[in-house]
């Protein structure tokens, strides 16, 4: 199947929502924990979720600040400065993916999909008691994408929680361990097989390619 | 185990480097063919496309322009305007990372790494071969992320190949059908195994969590 540009603005507008959030490959399935200033705990599904630097130790998620859902989210950080970040596991993608829903303001998430808020000592935003993988996060700047009215919310990472048998000694995380499911599009989720890691490459090191 | 701050920004620089680069889980892998002027064909592997709208159908990917090996891909695409995003199979993960080492700027390495250069008449840049879902974009962007010196790069998709056994009527994507694979961290490739798809969330339509 071949779409030109064309093609794809004369498709029906779900079947192109479907396809375009798709396309680019796998992606994480986090839920972002928050805050309000009353202590009303969010917590919604997010595949946005995106590496921007080591040191220091930033990840972005890309929202909608008009959007009706992650709305919820945007005010939190904005009034809190705080948020979570937790991977899905393979065993709660069900619960995880009905957080989307467009519940009440006054309505916890955590309450109406079976999941249970955590809180760390000092840190306002909610946990995800049931994800390995967590992560407490300072809001450091949202970055308007004009062209389709998005931003890139940037965190900096306070807190950092990976389960002993999912971390090597150099730092590697195996995502199958530690369960972390991926999403495509909206609606479809998946396991993590892992295939192999391969060293850092170097051009006079190459392996014999088949 | 539970890191703070001061504890990430202790770590020894390549562990802290591992670290935070899977923590955001799990990533897709591609690979971004481009051109420049002289005709010479480059291909890098990218873990950081991220869907970005419908309509327009935007996708952008994280990018350093003064980093040694995507530099290529930065002035190329700022040269030719076009790129191609091609997914990594589960088949051919290790020639997709060995794409990362440096190689001088007139070196191929879809020559260096066993893979295949493809082109649509009427569009510059190389599509790989070996993928099964491939996208030609037209660069829209550059927005730069100030905290650490990267750029976010906006395209706009011109062409979309998909396999017909691996996309749905509705339009969703099969990832496992497509044999698309994932990254975590730098180093780590992984299989994807579809879980279930998951209807729209409607607060009034909830499921029995258990």
């Amino acid at each position: 199947m071949h779409y030109t540009k064309k093609d794809i603005e004369e498709l029906e507008r779900v079947k192109r929502l479907n396809i375009i959030n798709s396309i680019s490959g796998i992606k994480p399935a986090n839920l972002i924990g928050s805050v309000d200033n009353k202590g009303n705990a969010n917590v919604a599904i997010f595949s946005s979720v995106v590496h921007l630097g080591s040191s220091p130790a930033l990840l972005g998620f890309v929202i909608r600040p008009t959007g009706e859902v992650p709305r919820n989210t945007y005010d939190n950080i904005m009034a809190t400065d705080k948020y979570t970040i937790n991977h899905v596991t393979d065993g709660f993608t069900k619960k995880a993916h009905y957080t989307s829903a467009k519940f009440d303001k006054d309505v916890s998430e955590f309450e109406k999909c079976g999941l249970t808020p955590e809180y760390l000592e000092g840190f306002k935003a909610p946990f995800v008691k049931e994800s390995k993988i967590k992560i407490g996060l300072t809001f450091k700047e949202g970055i308007p994408i004009k062209l389709n009215g998005t931003m890139l919310m940037i965190g900096e990472i306070e807190h950092l929680i990976v389960p002993d048998e999912a971390l090597a000694k150099n730092g590697y995380i195996n995502l199958s361990t530690a369960s972390t499911a991926g999403i495509s599009g909206l609606n479809s989720y998946y396991q993590l097989n892992k295939i192999d890691d391969y060293p850092y490459a170097r051009p006079h090191e190459l392996p014999e390619f088949n």
